[in-house]
């Protein structure tokens, strides 16, 4: 089960955030950040929180917002989080199917991820397999911690 | 006389921001954008803001920030803004080195434009003349205010 929650929520994906923000392998936040800023990054509005619930346990979760405002706030973006002890049972696919289907609800026309760390190629393969194409291409963006330098993908599909 | 403002400033340069974002041909910000957001995006620390003094006058206006937090806080991202009457002059051209020069003596070792409207040519050319590529193209990113839907560039170089 996947469902939008509060700002006041945000404890039930911290866990999961923290770890995976801790690894340094697929997200840029600082591993240091906080649950306040965690939690101000990924419900202030017009961000919105959603997660994902197997069996009673939050087992991960996403945002979803516009990547821009203004004249570019037809572009959706989103992250995914899914707990290292619950990968590779489709959870990430379930919440990109759900993230689509309710970015195309709130009248987003594409959508698009500005930072997919390119030695995350499960991550890769997985946007590719939901529609989305590589458009771009930043050199050694990231700062893995484990490889160094490495590559940030921009991801982009259209709703249409 | 390029020099760095504080956020008390800020109104140096905001009719020029106005006329820029107000023109949509360019920016993604919301044409209709205060002074205070304005204000708050272009000198809330770490982003820092620049003016250009002609003869007296800010005749245009930069901000350099990181482009993202964390991990990838090694490259930094700007974005200049020319009063309409001072196009022409080379001013773009002046702080786009000075804001190079100044991202160099902070520690970034790249630099990155997330959002170059495709047709905004002169920009382009400009910034390919100042060592940056296009490394990613987001079809259909901007609302431009009279073209309509045009792509977004990402362009970078490396500051090495």
């Amino acid at each position: 089960m996947i469902r939008e929650i509060s700002s006041g929520e945000f404890g039930l994906l911290w866990p999961i955030f923290k770890e995976v923000v801790g690894n340094g392998d697929t997200y840029s936040y600082p591993p240091e950040i906080t649950e306040e800023q965690a939690c101000a990054l990924w419900t202030t509005p017009p961000t919105r929180c959603f997660v994902l619930e197997h069996d009673g346990e939050v087992v991960g979760g996403y945002m979803l917002r516009p990547n821009q405002p203004g004249l570019s706030d037809h572009v959706a973006n989103a992250g995914y989080m899914v707990a290292r002890q619950w990968r590779g049972r489709g959870f990430a696919s379930r919440m990109c199917e759900h993230s689509l289907t309710v970015a195309r609800e709130a009248g987003f026309l594409a959508m698009q991820f500005n930072f997919v760390v390119s030695t995350n190629e499960t991550a890769v393969r997985l946007w590719e397999k939901h529609g989305f194409a590589v458009v771009g291409r930043v050199p050694k963006a990231f700062r893995h911690a484990e490889i160094g330098p490495v590559d940030a993908l921009v991801m982009h599909r259209s709703l249409d």
